[in-house]
């Protein structure tokens, strides 16, 4: 499982390097990877194009289906609502993330993930050896972002 | 206001007609419709093609921003948590919609809009006018595709 999350942090750095929050995600369908996405919001200028959404759109294209059942999602940070949503949506049998969301005090990704509303659960798998390495990456990006505009 | 929400059942219906899950949006800006949406998730075969998510890029390429704070959204179905997360990302002021969503019972719209995650809180107006004429609309979609398919 190590080399995933290994290959969504090396899209996260990609997002930094343009400026963008460090995230990254990778989908992996029978043992190998299908799409690779990572955050995109400035550049594009599109409120959609997080990692997330945009592996999964890939993904699609790629099977033919917009059912995943038997895929999993590798993401560097905890998803906000819309990604965990869009992952639900597209019935992703495992989310795999590396680091906790700081700013999400009230567990809507989880509360997502979990929800009856689709006849399909997410299994959730925290992978926390991830989390200094990944939240490193977000703080410094934020810093060097404060020092630039400060 | 009636005229925009009739606007997003035009689309739904067009949604309708190719088989799709009859459900339609509209983004309104400065008192003019400025993107148009309905679900083509079928057709598509792409997880992430909800009606709102099409209104919401094609209007943050409109105005050249992920930020739509001006902006209105009229969906005639409560959104689902990946929509109501995409709303609350790009910021729009206002939802709009025109029935509820009865299979979603643990409120995760109105949770995913009022959190305090992104210091950005969308106002919530739910049409009820619209609820019988949409609410036929998807029931009736459900029942012929049943009778085609039983």
């Amino acid at each position: 499982m190590k080399n995933f999350m290994n290959e969504a942090i090396k899209l996260a750095k990609k997002a930094c390097a343009q400026g963008e929050v460090p995230i990254g995600a990778v989908i992996v369908y029978d043992g190998k990877i299908i799409s690779r996405g990572y955050n995109t919001r400035q550049t594009s200028q599109n409120a959609i194009k997080h990692a997330e959404i945009i592996a999964i759109e890939k993904a699609c294209k790629k099977l033919g289906s917009w059912r995943l059942e038997d895929c999993e999602i590798f993401v560097t940070l905890e998803p906000c609502p819309m990604c965990a949503g869009a992952i639900a949506n597209a019935r992703i049998k495992t989310l795999h993330y590396g680091c906790k969301e700081q700013t999400s005090c009230d567990d809507l990704c989880e509360k997502i993930l979990s929800s009856k509303r689709l006849n399909h659960t997410v299994e959730i798998i925290f992978e926390e050896n991830y989390q200094e390495e990944i939240s490193s990456l977000l703080s410094n990006f934020f810093k060097s972002k404060r020092q630039k505009n400060g």
